[in-house]
């Protein structure tokens, strides 16, 4: 026989663990937001409901800087093409003097930014393109493993925000299949989004450059070439999706003005829909930005949209718990 | 009790069942391909085996037109297409004299032919383009619901091969994902596929064209315009495999020279892969075809590279026990 007071803690144990189950978002705080989500997502899975959604249907789709991990204070891939640009300089004695990498060699973001969409195009050519996609694939894995990210020191692939984690898992637990749709490189992101997010590689759209089916040394590959193929950002969020989903998302979650499309797109289907944008509100736990910021700008007339057409705007500070993974 | 007859029916057909049960491709002919199948299946899907493929990596691509359903006496999406463009000639009148509607409106289709790339590319836009996706899904939908073969009479998704049919199932069912990776439409193949192979649209990959995003009465729609964004054809299936899915697949079915590609690429990873081509040779059943034919051309180049590099190359004629559905 158990003791009785062991017995109690096991049950309190139980009921505790049964409570926490029970709470689909534990980072989330208890707010309007959170309701929202769960509402929706218990209407469009009620079989018999006027809004119940049929499993296959159940398409979610997320923006990927700055709405599942940070993207302050500036684009992660840019670190990777930077630390590329600087490992094959020793090679390129010419980018001493050649813009855009005599500034970026020498830290000058400015002077970067000054070359303009020509110089930045010049930085993906040179560290993106001219090799395989299996060898881009491990200089990815092999920069993720040991960068760091400049303010917090930790790996980029810790600067993912838990309580979006949780809102991925939730919504599998609820058969919706969640995609990636992200302005950021395709390429870039898959070898690391099933271990990080537990979205796999053929569920993630995004930007990419164009790729040739070749033979080296009687191995059939595909080499990135320095051609710009898609963008993935504003009104080709919807293109992005078509092709690659070929249905409109039910739910779909962004950050900025490169997300409206995708938002709208996602509304204009018939039935219950959710749109979501996450608002960077919170300096002391991650960066406060909007308007004005170039990277991940969330513009006013974005701000009235969202409110006119009921789109769910996330406050960093206000709903969530916590920001990253602690 | 039940008495001891009734019983041993009972058990005996239980036994039936599980016999039956245990045959996961009942429509293949005991032969070397339906072996060599069943043989990579089980090595691939025994955990600790040195052949063992984790889940997440077990990829499956397969071409449609004359892999999973007949492409003869043409394309089907090529009906479609001549079906559309009847429908539409009276809105055209200038289509009496112009090619290559004057011999399509004719049925000449050698007339068709001569006017080349050009002319087939005219077509396509006439009759594929100029409407939303949501539109052009509706138009395919209701061609395959009356549309009928011109040998069999049969509408054109009761075309489809049965043993490929259970050969998708089969691997479904050992953890695989399925794709299709077709020279043809994606949006002609989207609307019917998941009803008809069980392939989900955001699992099929094909050839497109552009689509923009626009509102339309204040609803976002895509466009469908008149202008080749990927052939999905030859090389270009390796590209639109690492486009769509980013994972090298471990299992590849074709049937022609567009499916070359494809499977090199498909072998070209480490580990087990198993490389199949399906050789119409089935006058009686289906029809018989190979490097002569223009649509699904088997030259001898590929039969000379299946059996050097070990490919499984299927006989409708004596390894299919049925050919379509019955
Ligand atoms: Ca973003
Ligand atoms: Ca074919």
């Amino acid at each position: 026989m158990i003791p009785s007071t062991l017995r109690n803690i096991a049950i309190s144990s139980a009921l505790v663990l049964t409570a926490f189950a029970a709470d689909p978002l534990p980072s989330w705080n208890e707010t309007d937001s959170k309701k929202a989500i769960t509402d929706f997502v218990e209407k469009v899975t009620k079989e018999g409901s006027s809004d119940f959604v049929p499993v296959p249907e159940r398409i979610a789709t997320f923006d990927n800087d700055g709405t599942l991990w940070t993207e302050q204070p500036m684009y992660f891939q840019l670190f990777f093409a930077i630390d590329r640009v600087k490992e094959m300089a020793p090679d390129h004695p010419e980018w001493k003097t050649k813009e855009p990498f005599a500034s970026l060699l020498k830290g000058d973001m400015k002077g970067v930014a000054a070359s303009g969409e020509k110089g930045i195009l010049e930085i993906v050519a040179a560290s993106h393109a001219g090799m395989s996609t299996d060898e881009f694939e491990k200089l990815v894995t092999a920069w993720l493993a040991t960068a760091k990210h400049p303010k917090t020191g930790k790996p980029f692939t810790e600067m993912i925000f838990q309580p979006m984690l949780e809102l991925l898992e939730y919504l599998r637990e609820n058969d919706f299949k969640t995609f990636i749709v992200s302005g950021g490189g395709i390429e870039f992101m898959r070898p690391w989004t099933e271990k990080v997010y537990g979205i796999p590689p053929e569920q993630v759209v995004g930007s990419s450059i164009k790729t040739k089916f070749e033979m080296k040394d009687g191995k059939p590959l595909l080499m990135r070439l320095p051609e710009v193929d898609f963008i993935d950002d504003k009104v080709g969020k919807p293109v992005g999706i078509n092709s690659h989903i070929g249905r409109r998302p039910i739910f779909a979650a962004g950050n900025s003005d490169g997300d409206r499309q995708m938002l709208e797109y996602t509304q204009g289907g018939d039935g219950a829909r959710f749109m979501l944008l996450v608002h960077h509100d919170d300096a002391e736990r991650e960066y406060s930005y909007g308007a004005d910021s170039k990277i991940g700008t969330f513009s006013d007339d974005l701000a009235a949209e969202a409110k006119k057409s009921m789109w769910t705007v996330v406050s960093m500070k206000d709903d969530w718990k916590i920001v990253h993974p602690e």
